[in-house]
């Protein structure tokens, strides 16, 4: 059972809904959920907020935030993460953003990671500092991520 | 080279940008475009639609088109990468729609994709009927999908 499978049957079991709003994942989030067959019950979609004026327009993330402390922070996962649970009308919102290198960005480090989960209870974040090359950032901060709702699931139900 | 790598470099020779709308494939075309370093410079970000609500509000497709004809529709993938072109401010909007399988969506048959490119010259359509499992279905519109995409930036630029 692949961790998709587990976050899938953990969403049917509750009752629950998810939609993703990603960064350095690209859609890799969405993509790897959407696998698992009889996804398209509780994967309502997601966005791929590349660019910071998507951030902004598609997943209301505050501009002030991203002026002052750029794309990759805590407080703009945990924004994502409520504009895609808000946006898609989803019990669960969850988020990516982070540098996958190669090399620096916005004056962050290759590897620093930040996730987030929002939900009926509120919002979780996670920061990750994350090492490897590009492919390696990316699918670790899939599979924490995943872990993380469920791990958040089976608390919350 | 893989088609990612074609597909970025004909877009940065062009001065091009891209947005993508997926249903099927769930945010693999964006994924595999955001694999290739730098991809930000060209790939603004994409929706991924996977529910027909989703659809309509956010890519702007004509409700009245999915009563009629369904999600798995031409006309629905061609107004879906309208939408993504719209909502991003790209030069190009690409999308996808279609069943994964296992089995028929809709009264259509597993393997009944549309995918479209809407540019700067108008939108194009192609219509699939693709053969194997989920994997091999979303991964051959990926691949037609891009393919696609590397011809229209030839032939336009």
């Amino acid at each position: 059972m692949t961790l998709a499978d587990e976050v899938i049957g953990a969403l049917r079991t509750a009752g629950a809904t998810v939609a993703t709003a990603e960064s350095l994942t690209g859609g890799l989030v969405c993509s790897t959920l959407v696998r698992v067959p009889g996804a398209s019950d509780v994967v309502l979609g997601g966005i791929v907020a590349y660019a910071a004026d998507a951030k902004i327009e598609l997943l209301d993330v505050d501009p002030d935030l991203i002026d002052e402390r750029g794309t990759v922070d805590t407080d703009v996962a945990a924004q994502m993460a409520f504009g895609a649970q808000e946006r898609f009308n989803a019990t669960y919102g969850i988020s990516t953003t982070g540098v996958a290198g190669p090399g620096e960005s916005e004056g962050k480090r290759e590897g620093t990671v930040h996730i987030a989960i929002a939900g009926p209870d509120g919002v979780r974040t996670t920061a990750l500092q994350l090492v490897g090359d590009r492919d390696t950032i990316r699918n670790g901060t899939v599979d924490a991520l995943l872990s993380e709702l469920v791990a958040t699931l089976r608390e919350e139900t």
